[in-house]
């Protein structure tokens, strides 16, 4: 898995019908540093996730395992919305002090 | 999933019998900010995606999963037709302003 | 799927039973202009294809969803030989008209 | 598989409820000579592997194959922790001798 | 799948029970051209590969599709022993004549 910001919304009206439903969101990729990154994916969402919220998402077969997404043409799934990360005891993100920017 | 610009199709006559009735399609990668890049894919259409439209592609094992696809052989398949996408609330794509670069 | 040229054959005769019958070729990436890469990869083959033939592979669990390679520990397959591609209507690639350096 | 060491760990209390229960770590990937490498990895724990622990892990829908991780949307296992590797018989990481950096 | 030169053995005696019995080896790749990389990767075997030998590998879920290795969280599977490869005609490996440095 790795870490993302909710960046933006998608918005397709002919698609497979097996999308719909679905909220597809634009996820821009988090270093394990906390410093965006310029990669960006576009994945289901499947907990809620709010714009600017930074999100652990997966990608490939396992983007299917959620309730929301099983069986469905997805390969990306926002899955779950981070609190905070640590490296070596040090906090690299932290929902409520992340600064605007990151929020 | 990512974005990606219909830009042209391909043919083949001599194939295995479960890509029958498959339209196959050269997609170009298109960046979340709305460039062109220059990644390409051929991918299996699901949705009746025509020349210059801007669609959503999956990849793996996802690309199985529309009615149209499963059990196949592909690893990439169009599965949604672009309306418009946004970053921080600024318009990045909108398939009805687009221009003829784009569409 | 991407585009590839048959370039070469892969002899094993101790492997693992269930590749047993199995025809493994050396595929060269062609690009989306019909140029030769120097990537590289090991298909099985599903369609019976020849030496300087361009083809489209599929990698993943994608590739084991012919009737030859199904169940078998392959990740990649050879499922159909190219005819033409275009991009924006022109031809990139046309096995009847391809140089000797392609076909 | 590749090996990792774990320096982190991701705390997230919105989620997928299939993530329940499950312990995700930041696993930051270490070469085939031991050298510690800038690319991280979130994956989830299937052996209770500690702060410092040099492990195995695995990627894609392999993830899915330990008990506690089986039809959860994870992309990335733990599932081993290593003792010993060796490259053409030189010891290239051993838990018992590694420095301070390594462990 | 992609060629490898077996270049030594990791030992893991923490993990989860589906590993039991499986020996795990680091694998060097080895280009098209016989050359040998500096991309490794450890792979589950299931041919009895020794110490040198040039092997084909494969990875993803197809890793899982061996006798050996069906159900196992491994993303990477030694299945063939490779005798010889060419392009062109051009022999570019023979196992019988391989140098020490391939052998």
């Amino acid at each position: 898995m790795m870490f993302g910001r909710i960046t933006g919304t998608v918005v397709a009206s002919r698609k497979d019908e097996k999308l719909d439903g679905l909220k597809l969101l634009l996820v821009q990729q988090v270093d394990a540093y906390g410093k965006i990154t310029n990669n960006y994916v576009v994945a289901a969402d499947s907990v809620g996730a709010g714009k600017g919220e930074v999100v652990l998402f997966a990608t490939g077969s396992s983007a299917r395992q959620t309730t929301k997404t099983e069986g469905r043409p997805v390969d990306a799934v926002i899955m779950a919305i981070v609190d905070t990360w640590e490296i070596n005891g040090e906090v690299m993100y932290d929902k409520y002090t992340a600064d605007a920017g990151m929020k």
